[in-house]
């Protein structure tokens, strides 16, 4: 079998890719386990090919039809759509945001839709979609109200794959992850961005900012667990989503000022000293539309697995990703 | 200032272009109420001129840019958005659905946004936004599921519209309509069509077939409650909105044997007896999906009044559009 994963050189696509090499297959059409053959990796620069000879690096813009139509053939029968413009990027150029996140997505649904095979879809959605009054506990049916366009175009994907699984043009589902958090690397234009950085920077000896009131509270969930979630999401039998394709993944539920108690815990006060707190209205606007707690019984019963606690998620930072010096 | 109606050849279309022309004016965009100059009637049809010179039909498919920059300039400050491919058509048609019902709304947004002079956006939309396991009593934030194609463009459609109107590239509000009944003229693609059937037929001496469960509830609307709805909602201060500019109408909770209950303690037995009941399954799956209770208590406090029943309505219908005999 064939495999696509859109955004593929990116962090999680990058992850994925190195999971699914090891894996070596995955369940096919008929749910049977199948050899990977072939894995696409799409997206706007050239992915390394981990010196896999299954991997193929497509380069191009996936709001492009003729380039969908180039990575999906009636033999991928498994795509990852990872491939976004984040929360900040996509509030500050609305027509970026509005060609990849949303029409990107619906042309993938519809080159799909043009093959005809049906092919197992998993769409990576947001807390994003959610804002404004919300209850105390948001759970899978609580009602989305973006307060940003990122979230909006999130939420507007998540009809559309839902649908399109309704009509039987894919066999679609859509996994809402929470912040991920430790991202390595470098800071990126998601207004979550800092839920990574206030760990990594001072880890590597450098000072961050924390932009939003130390109560405020993320959904976070580490990058081995992002992982396990997208594959354990692909391999799920239709059957047992029901008519409700789009499960909020389980987070950890912490405040900005426990994410600097567990840095603390395991590098000592240096580190957590060098997290400097600079309020930013703009970012806090959008972080603190999004909840901070969730009933996630449903996604627990289906299988899906989060972290056990935020130290635990720094020591798999500093085990997988963090730079060697 | 200019007033557009797309749609404006369909039944409501027609209705409100009549209530606007005999009122004369709207509040403009600072609230202050001024002289309708020209009203623009745009449908794939053309649309009769009620003999008034202030009436100018344009007739043109809305998916098209050209059509809606022809028909939006920056005088523009009022737009009623009812054009729709009907339930039954959308979901028997994807493809025309997605164009009509989804893509042409975001068109309409993006001229307006284009022309950058935030007008006055009036979006109606409907029950089919809802669906799958409903609570007891729906609420403007009970979350969307729809499980039809059009309900899915709809909900699109006004997750659109408020980012649009959160980004303030132009001043909307979508209205959701009950079913409206009693609709004069012929069935439609509906699949709520029956919803005016049940009623209309048998007053004009023919058979209607009723195709769903008769404890089915239904959430309707008079023409008269929907076209002032139409006005209120157009008029209501952005302010009052808050930050969800999506509204619930009040509606009529009946069931389809009450309808007919109505119907007989109008027009007596005989016509109560043309009411045929042949089940059809595609459309008690579609209807059976919207819910049939509500709480209006948000839109009651914004001013918008619902029917006091469902006898009333049918003398209504009589006295406004029951053919002559």
């Amino acid at each position: 079998m064939k495999v696509l994963i859109t955004g593929g050189a990116g962090f999680l696509g990058q992850r994925l890719a190195r999971r699914l090499l090891d894996e070596g297959a995955l369940p096919g059409s008929e749910g049977r386990t199948q050899p990977i053959d072939e894995l696409t990796l799409l997206d706007v620069v050239p992915a390394p090919s981990a010196g896999d000879t299954r991997v193929r690096s497509v380069v191009g813009d996936i709001a492009e039809r003729r380039v969908l139509e180039d990575a999906i053939d009636p033999d991928t029968c498994a795509i990852f759509h990872l491939a976004a413009i984040v929360s900040g990027q996509a509030e500050a150029d609305f027509d970026l945001g509005m060609r990849i996140n949303l029409d990107a997505s619906r042309q993938l649904l519809e080159v799909c839709r043009a093959r005809g095979h049906r092919p197992r879809v998993v769409f990576t959605s947001s807390v994003a979609v959610y804002g404004g009054a919300l209850p105390e506990i948001v759970r899978d049916d609580t009602a989305l109200d973006p307060r940003s366009s990122y979230g909006m175009q999130k939420a507007v994907a998540e009809l559309l794959l839902a649908d399109y699984t309704r009509r039987g043009f894919v066999d679609g589902r859509v996994l809402r992850l929470p912040t991920i958090s430790v991202r390595p690397g470098r800071p990126n234009a998601a207004a979550s961005s800092f839920a990574s950085g206030i760990v990594r920077e001072p880890l590597a000896g450098e000072t961050a900012v924390l932009p939003v009131d130390p109560a405020t509270r993320l959904w976070l969930l580490s990058p081995r667990a992002a992982i396990e979630a997208l594959v354990h999401g692909y391999a799920l039998d239709a059957s047992l989503l029901g008519d409700r394709p789009i499960v909020n993944l389980p987070g950890l539920s912490v405040s900005a000022g426990q994410m600097i108690d567990a840095l603390r815990a395991v590098a000592g006060d240096a580190a957590a000293a060098r997290v400097v707190y600079r309020r930013d209205e703009r970012i806090e606007r959008i972080v603190g539309s999004w909840p901070g707690r969730w009933d996630t019984t449903r996604a627990e019963s289906l299988g899906f697995i989060g972290d056990r606690d935020f130290v635990d998620v720094i020591r798999a930072y500093l085990a997988d990703d963090a730079p060697r010096t």
